[in-house]
């Protein structure tokens, strides 16, 4: 079983760091606000309080067995490049950094982590995408043009058959599946009748897809 | 058309911002620090900094035909209250805000946002489920215990035809498409051959899409 280390306990490292010891993952939780290390403890396996910037007291917090560390300060540049380099040289095999823009992460990048990354941004670019595209729930990019997106029904196809609905020879796209409330139907037949309510999860060119919220 | 405000452009903000106006809408801009509203203004419509706990200068940013507001202050709850309430009563009609934890999103419910997102919290569970499941790339949740998930082809699979895998009999999952590199088989059928690299889209039970990770 891995072992993790979450260093920074803010909003984002909370959440990482709670929900994988809720997955049955042993979790080792640091932050220098001991507030912060009070507050998690009950959700971690070990904690500890202490500031990453004190390289001794972060060598000895045992990170000798951490197979993954996610290193999740976001503000202070400093501190997470700190705590990244020494983690590397402790043996951590996959570390995963946030940073606060791209000069921060091709720093993080040099001195050894694996992957950086920036919720902010991520869910920055996904709400706009939810806020302009009303009908999408959610999607995956497949590729840089294709995604798979979960639709409302529109008004329209309600009370129609997929095949009536022309989704594949109008606007190219597949439907994948539909959801009645709990109720799945993978890959459909073209007989089935779409319904109020209705999700469609559909896979397609991204021009496609925006194609048919803006017809239908 | 609809016209967009966000108000708070830290690092969610800013990225929901840039992508309304990327994705061609009219989005407004205003943050209280003058150097953050100088380096967002040339990637919006229209920009303005001011602190909103001063009502006047808020009421005067023009607020007037924005449909859809958000909110996105996280550290400073009072602000964030006070930008909801104020947006609402100038009469924008959805209003998206950004809470730190549950009690703040309560209040902000109660003074009228129509939606409150935790953008930090919902990224973090995204990390921890993505570090658990290596071979993970991405997925929707489908219902609380449905999801599609894109996952690398296991090791055990290359070489062998979808029906080779027993991904349906023995795992109880459907492949919705496989990805070569930029080309996607959407509904690839039986005899179709997974190689090395192909991102597989399967749809399913969670646990069983948990059990497919740990079994093969
Ligand atoms: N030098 C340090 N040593 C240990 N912990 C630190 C250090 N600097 C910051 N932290 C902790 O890291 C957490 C996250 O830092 P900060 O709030 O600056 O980043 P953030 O990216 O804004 O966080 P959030 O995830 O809330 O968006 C905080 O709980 C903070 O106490
Ligand atoms: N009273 C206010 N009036 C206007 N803008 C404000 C006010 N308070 C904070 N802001 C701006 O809102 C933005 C986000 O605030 P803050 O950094 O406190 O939240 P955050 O949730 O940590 O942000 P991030 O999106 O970076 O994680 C900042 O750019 C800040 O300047
Ligand atoms: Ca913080
Ligand atoms: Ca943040
Ligand atoms: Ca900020
Ligand atoms: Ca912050």
């Amino acid at each position: 079983m891995k072992q993790f280390a979450v260093i920074g306990c803010g909003r984002f490292g909370s959440a990482v760091a709670k929900n994988l010891y809720k997955n049955g993952y042993d979790v080792l939780a640091i932050d220098e606000n001991p507030e912060i290390v009070q507050n998690i403890s009950e959700y971690v396996t070990h904690s500890a309080s202490l500031d990453v910037k004190d390289e001794h007291a972060l060598r000895a917090a045992g990170m000798r067995n951490i197979d993954v560390a996610v290193i999740a300060i976001g503000s202070e540049i400093k501190s997470s490049i700190l705590a990244t380099l020494v983690v590397k040289e402790l043996g951590v095999k996959y570390v995963v950094a946030k940073a606060q823009d791209e000069l921060h992460a091709k720093v993080l990048y040099k001195i050894g982590a694996d992957r950086v990354i920036f919720p902010e941004r991520d869910m920055g670019v996904r709400l706009a995408y939810n806020l302009t595209s009303t009908n999408i729930l959610d999607y995956i990019e497949l590729a840089p043009d294709y995604s798979i997106m979960e639709i409302v029904t529109p008004e329209k196809w309600i009370g129609k058959t997929l095949e009536e609905t022309d989704v594949r020879a109008k606007f190219g796209l597949s439907v994948l599946a539909i959801k009645h409330g709990e109720k799945i139907t993978v890959s459909p037949n073209a007989q089935e009748v779409i319904q109020r309510g209705d999700v469609l999860v559909v896979v397609g060119v991204n021009e496609d897809l925006q194609r048919v919220q803006e017809k239908v």
